[in-house]
């Protein structure tokens, strides 16, 4: 017997459940996927770069597109949006946002994948124009329309120093913009403990971005109450611009979900199990950025919203909807980021959220090279390697260098999902030759020299 | 009671250990380390780049002279040559090289750091002038005053097309030399599968070196009997050539040892304990290219001569010695090089070793990039992975590409470290960013696709 498949959001989480599901099952089941905007399946987290030039247009961001979805056989319908789940009835309320119209459409197996939305600080003035967050493509064209249209300005400031406000302050300079970034905390890139994030802030100045740190925006002041922006009050006195964008991060957008009756976590995100089912929700599957994550280090949910866990989600939901066996079994908080060349890198917990949990730390830092010392084009490495005091356990690495550092992190992640001691790190077996590590890797020496603290300390 | 520690070998592993156990001892322990040549603690394995002409001076290869050690309290002596170890004495013959005087000097503790020998195969006429192994500085420097030196001929054969002959064809091809590499297996870098080791034959063709595969050695031509090279004759014809590098590998350097009735391995190397002492030798400890390790995968004991291993060992043998502890668990086989560009990377068993031990495995092999493929600068990359069929255990990864390529291989070590099945793999939490890797990192889609093909066969 057909089932049929409703899939909410087209983009990463959603459209890998729907491709991987229609790939297993084929005839045996209907697809229907319903998208908001226009576009299906792109980089969200390509966007600041097309903003800045890079990558030159959104077409290249863009990895099939609805016309390619539905040669594979899915019913792809973009400008629709879901309104309202009835979980009792099995059916959505979809809006049809270009024809101005309004359907019931049933369903047996019921995949949430609805994205995220960008945090809003309930600051006044940050409502209306001149103000942008960036999510969706339609978000990063409207930005790009602004930043390279003529006679509006030159001036943004970016509100908040997570990787999406650094990555913005960079794709903003880069089109020629003067750029301050306010930030509330000690240091920006808060994924990061202060003394590496201060690594982030020297190269963001050095690169000619006002890096306000310990700064908080007090209101958004404009010509008149609904008109253009002037400038942006903050602790530190009055910032003149032109535009301002949200880069305080973004926060699932589960309120479909919620009013259906759905629970939510206390990061506001649906919480699946294993398989990416809704515990208690028969046939209803979330995945993405509209959903929690189990941090394998600390073993609590948490919220990460990247691409690279919603296309890994949306395939173990697929699979499970097409009949077969996966898991997504976690996540120990890699993430990495740039800032012109200066490569930045982290894996399980920073210091403050290994505190927060009540764990007793030690941490090392160690300033290595990427390849050996004598080796032409060696470059900088900072790496620091954060320790459970009591059992040695590696809980956190953070890793900021220039070009050839970053993914140096991956070892790292891999030794944190093993739950490994730097004793034991400090013996692993990397690569090294000449032209790509000191014959004693960093992130070993890191390791080693947490594990000689714990024994001297 | 003030003890002595002798140590037979002045690079790597010997230096670490010395070091390490001064450090702890301090006055306690007296060090005197024998080096037959004249450099401590080089990198040998930069003497390549050395001779390619990217390191400028040999000084740039030693981490720290004997007048350094020397400073930190270690008696070093450098060309003096033990040529016998009394265990039941407790003590060693010393030859002073420079002044022709023999010694015997008395130890408590002795460490050996004999380091390896370049293999010479048994070939009519390889015995006698210009023919070069690259292992210590004065071989280096020998092979580089030869091939800088004028009109002595500019033609190069390098037998053998391992790590050091594939990296030694590069630096002279850098010099100006016509280098032929001939390689008696049907692909260069043995330590890889032939697949793979394809692809560094065709980036080493394009550089410029003329490789011949399946080609035998079977003598080495001279003007006259002891006169100059003229020829390599092979299964493929007469290659003319003005000298002969050997690129075959190295053996433990164990003469000494086993004369001293010390029992050695498969490999001819020592066989020491977790801890790097020789079991049923009281005081006696060996560590560096002389001695055998265990290979995490397979079990077994094999000859993996790296720097970093040595420096690993020695140090746990001095941390040892120094009255600490600290254990060398073993490795996994990883092991890295180059060609111009290009990154080779592998670690775990390859296929026919795998094969070798009675495994049955699958492998996949994957094309993909080192970035995002829509962000600029993406560049291709080739990972192979291969799982144990029963168990989908992941018994080892090859990876070649350009830059940044060759890293990735340590994340892959730390899941073959762990005995990792390949699904796990493909769930990891590896670094995602569109500058540093497509949403599904290739070692994850790799991995993928071996377990699908383990369900799917």
């Amino acid at each position: 017997m057909t089932e049929r498949l409703v899939v909410i959001g087209g983009d990463a989480a959603g459209m890998s459940a729907a491709s991987q599901a229609k790939r297993l099952r084929g005839d045996d089941l209907e697809v229907i996927a319903f998208e908001r905007g226009t576009a299906t399946s792109y980089s969200a987290c390509g966007i600041p770069y097309w903003i800045g030039g890079q990558v030159e247009t959104m077409d290249e961001l863009v990895t099939r597109t609805p016309a390619e979805h539905r040669k594979n056989g899915i019913d792809v319908r973009v400008r629709h949006e879901v309104v309202a789940i009835d979980l009792e009835a099995r059916t959505v309320d979809v809006r049809d946002l270009s024809a101005g119209r309004s359907d019931q459409v049933g369903f047996d197996q019921l995949m949430i994948a609805t994205g995220a939305t960008p945090v809003r600080p309930p600051i006044e003035g940050l409502g209306g124009q001149d103000v942008y967050g960036v999510q969706t493509l339609d978000d990063g064209r409207a930005v790009l329309d602004r930043i390279t249209g003529r006679g509006k300005g030159r001036r943004a400031v970016v509100v908040g120093g997570g990787y999406i406000g650094v990555e913005m302050a960079e794709a903003m300079l880069r089109r020629g913009l003067e750029v301050t970034l306010v930030e509330a905390a000690p240091a920006v890139m808060s994924t990061l403990d202060p003394d590496m994030g201060r690594l982030v802030q020297v190269a963001m100045t050095e690169l000619g971005i006002d890096v306000r740190v310990e700064t908080t925006v007090e209101s958004v002041e404009r010509a008149t109450r609904e008109g253009a922006i002037t400038g942006v009050r903050t602790s530190d006195g009055v910032i003149g611009t032109d535009l301002v964008v949200l880069g305080v991060g973004v926060r699932p957008n589960t309120e479909l979900a919620e009013q259906a009756g759905l629970g939510l976590g206390d990061h506001h995100g649906l919480l699946p199990d294993l398989r990416m089912r809704i515990p208690g929700a028969e046939g209803v599957w979330a995945a993405g950025d509209c959903v929690e994550v189990i941090n394998k280090v600390s073993g609590r949910w948490s919220y990460v919203p990247l691409g690279t866990h919603a296309n890994k989600q949306g395939r173990v939901a697929g699979t499970n909807i097409g009949g077969g066996y996966a898991i997504f079994p976690g996540v120990v908080g890699t993430a990495m980021s740039a800032v012109c060349d200066l490569e930045i890198a982290r894996t399980g917990l920073r210091t403050a959220e290994a505190e927060t949990l009540g764990l007793e730390v030690v941490s090392q830092t160690v300033e290595s090279t990427t390849r050996a010392g004598y080796f032409p084009g060696a470059q900088p490495l900072t790496v620091k390697v954060i320790a459970e005091r009591s059992t040695g356990r590696l809980v956190g690495v953070q890793i900021i260098g220039r070009e050839d550092a970053g993914k140096r992190i991956d070892a790292a992640a891999v030794a944190v999902w093993h739950g490994m001691t730097v004793a034991e790190v400090a013996s692993l077996d990397l690569g090294y030759a000449p032209p790509f590590a000191p014959v004693w890797d960093p992130l070993l020496i890191a390791a080693r020299k947490a594990a000689e603290s714990l024994i001297r300390d």
